[in-house]
């Protein structure tokens, strides 16, 4: 069942081989698109860029569009080559992933939005130092789990999902400071809900983040770790 | 690349219809339980029953588990049979429909804990108006959602699309009233911030219902709708 990154090399058919090859390359420009359009979000939110954010929105259609593509080509490619094992489990793998990065366009959009409407109400008047340090989690996760799929490394992956529990505790901090806050500010609710929509976003894209790698596992391993515990994976991952 | 519904009866094998038409029913019953659970969450959630929640939380194992179950099914049986045309987008729509349900699911287990949050720290005082009527709305969408899979009915779907406007609406006006409220009683902000997250998980279980429908449609018309406006969804049904 293991997947062996060089049997590609084996295929009889050199075309197939190059078919793989580009589906993959694809993911890897859908997931840079992804990439570039979040860090500009979350800049042009704490710069209140609003020009920025109005771009970081636009890439969301390139984002779709590769989804759309990306989708086509591997049922393209499994009607036409009928791929067994670890080939189609590759295919089954990007498709996930390209899902994933959708959603993260998506969440990435929504934060635009939000930059666009507190560059407009205000700045927060508790500024922005939860999402700074969250958003910066998050950076690190999109990139790591980009990097892990590239290279088909597991053990990087398995860090991606171990540290969505980091942001998962650092949010709910930062929630529980936020909603102090408000109660003392009642003035400030719509910005400080600004700035709670746009951690959700970025607790979510960490989520992305997480099941990415789960996919790469599950492509390398050939195991479904979609519900299992950290436990679990590492046993997966060593097996 | 019209879609029959009778023609899996023309199969040479008998043995591969009998499969696919076990995929579709494992993916009705994994709605059935994501329904339930989802009606559970609400009732609970309104009547302060927190033994009815726990309930709705624990489901989100079944839920889980066929996720799992199913999407083993469609890898194994695009291996075994290398399905073409309609089969295989038979299968490719079952498996995105499966991954949105698995997320319904989520989100209904979010709900349940919401409503285990209020039946503590006491209901919100601005009580469940939103709730009860953007639920009811997501009631019907998921049930007309499933009902549509189950026949193969895209006008039923594109209705379902097409609600997911209302929804919207009927979220961003309920959302205004509940800041407002906030600011008018600080105290208030905590137990509102759960009806908040209620109100979100809701209008995210809409989306999900419409991508489901969505996923009809392309298994239905062969042309992926995800990123349609409503009119270019209404061309592809009327084409």
């Amino acid at each position: 069942m293991a997947f062996n990154k060089d049997a590609h090399t084996d295929h009889i058919s050199q075309q197939f081989n190059a078919e793989l090859e580009a589906i993959k390359s694809h993911l890897m420009t859908m997931g840079g698109i992804a990439e570039t359009q979040l860090n500009q979000a979350l800049d042009a939110l704490v710069d209140g860029d609003v020009e920025l954010a109005q771009r970081a929105l636009k890439a969301d259609e390139q984002v779709n569009a590769w989804d759309v593509e990306i989708e086509e080509q591997c049922t393209r490619i499994i009607a036409r080559r009928q791929p067994a094992a670890s080939d189609l489990r590759m295919i089954v793998a990007i498709s996930r992933a390209v899902n994933d990065l959708e959603r993260i366009g998506d969440e990435s959009a929504g934060i635009a939005k939000h930059a666009i409407a507190l560059a407009d109400e205000g700045e927060s008047p508790r500024g922005y130092n939860e999402i700074r340090q969250i958003g910066s989690l998050i950076r690190e996760m999109v990139s790591e789990t980009l990097t892990a799929f590239a290279r088909y490394d597991i053990d990087m992956a398995y860090k991606v999902v171990k540290k969505d529990r980091d942001v998962d505790d650092a949010y709910k901090t930062a929630m529980r400071s936020l909603i102090t806050y408000m109660m003392e500010d009642p003035r400030s609710i719509s910005r400080v809900l600004n700035v709670i929509w746009v951690l959700r976003s970025l607790e979510r894209i960490g989520d992305l983040s997480r099941n990415i790698s789960q996919h790469l596992i599950y492509l390398v391993k050939g195991v479904n770790v979609s519900h299992c515990s950290l436990k679990e994976i590492k046993q997966t991952i060593k097996g």
